[in-house]
């Protein structure tokens, strides 16, 4: 395998989830948010929008939806928000007469969102400092759109916090890519307890050796629960995505 | 601004979309699948499954729905593939009684392919390659369900191609980053037009001047146009969520 130092440190990426009591260089955040400035965009429309959040009572409060108290005490938390009411003003300021965004317009902010957040990390990374994103910021959209006060056309999708690592987890066990990668089409396994018995044996490792929330599972373990527990306000996120403007195009005739 | 080799590439980032008659060295593979299954995922779960297309029929085909003759030329092409259905079948095979993925598992699924990608895409320009994403591969998800034999509960929501570079485009502008970073909640404009006034010239001056494809035009007459123009079959994303088995969650009652 080539390796060089970008790769070697995607290859040590973990989540780090405590950090130092020292602020984020304005150099670093400089170079983070240039990173975020340049990352792809689906046909160009940069929809996404980054709240930088330095109040301490709002981040309380958004720590309190996510559930996770390391949220509030990160020196950097971004909230990653689809946005497509600045085009939507544009358009209507530009004289045309704009439809509200669609599903295809809330997938292509999801993904702009997506791949900044993850070019940023790796430039998080990059100059030595550490992070993780919280999938979390989707518990309760509503109370987010309240709390940050976005206008229609716009949802958050994405939270990532950053500093400088307080923390050195071990990496946590993947599935092998030769399971996730297939060629030319899909590849369905005859059992997948099968294909995943080593990884199971290893995740159960992980768990028993790490150093904190030690909890004995598998992955089948966890993957039973997780397609069968409901996540409440989670499930309802079309609910919140139609609230906010977009038409959902359920109406719409095939093709 | 802090500076190192990986940003470096980060700020040099552009799409290439032409490729030398070479294919990608095993050795660089194996680093870009690596950094792949190191990506972080929501919850551990793992839901996306990569295709990698390496049958020319197939490559021709899926640059028809995609209406990109480039696409079935590049050297890689690798299909991004929100896939619920592994977990599902391993919950079953575990003995639980799951219900049909949610929205939220199909949320996770689409941020689990989109970092993926992305951190693909920074390990491939590290390694001095080119390549770029497909939003494209959206606009036919069902036929490419056909083509690539998907089961349920899966969906095709990107596309990747790369290889080495022939070809050596400019920088596209970008949005100044100082109009997409808001501190502790949403900034409206008063004008939009007037907010991406510098912009709207610097994007007719890349038009202009650029070789390929050129079109006088700026970024707010895009969006005008984006915003204005029905995406067809795009627009109707979720009806092809729904026939693949994923539960919208729209009858779920408030909380």
């Amino acid at each position: 395998m080539n390796r060089n130092e970008t790769i070697t440190h995607q290859l040590d990426h973990r989540s780090i989830r405590f950090f130092k009591d020292r602020p984020v260089a304005e150099e670093d955040l400089q170079a983070i948010l240039a990173v975020g400035e340049r990352t792809a965009s689906s046909v160009g429309a940069q929809s996404v929008t980054v709240i930088r959040m330095t109040n301490q009572g709002l981040k309380d409060q958004l720590m309190k939806i996510c559930g996770q108290e390391y949220v509030a005490e990160a020196p950097e938390l971004f909230v990653f928000v689809v946005n497509l009411y600045r085009n939507f003003q544009l358009a209507k300021e530009k004289g045309a007469d704009p439809h509200p965004p669609t599903m295809n317009h809330f997938m292509q902010g999801a993904a702009d969102a997506h791949l900044m957040a993850q070019n940023m990390m790796n430039a998080i990374e990059s100059l030595g400092l550490g992070g993780c994103f919280l999938g979390n910021i989707l518990n309760d959209v509503d109370k987010e759109i309240e709390l940050l006060d976005l206008p229609p056309y716009t949802l958050p999708i994405l939270g990532m916090i950053f500093g400088h690592p307080d923390d050195d987890p071990q990496l946590k066990p993947r599935l092998d890519m030769a399971h996730r990668v297939h060629e030319n089409g899909y590849e369905k396994a005859d059992s997948y307890l099968d294909l995943v018995e080593d990884y199971d044996q290893e995740m159960t490792h992980y768990y028993d050796t790490r150093n904190k929330n030690q909890r004995s599972d598998s992955f089948s373990k966890q993957m039973a629960s997780h397609m069968t527990t409901s996540s409440e306000n989670r499930d309802r996120i079309l609910k919140s995505i139609q609230k906010q403007g977009f038409d959902l195009g359920l109406d719409l005739e095939e093709s």
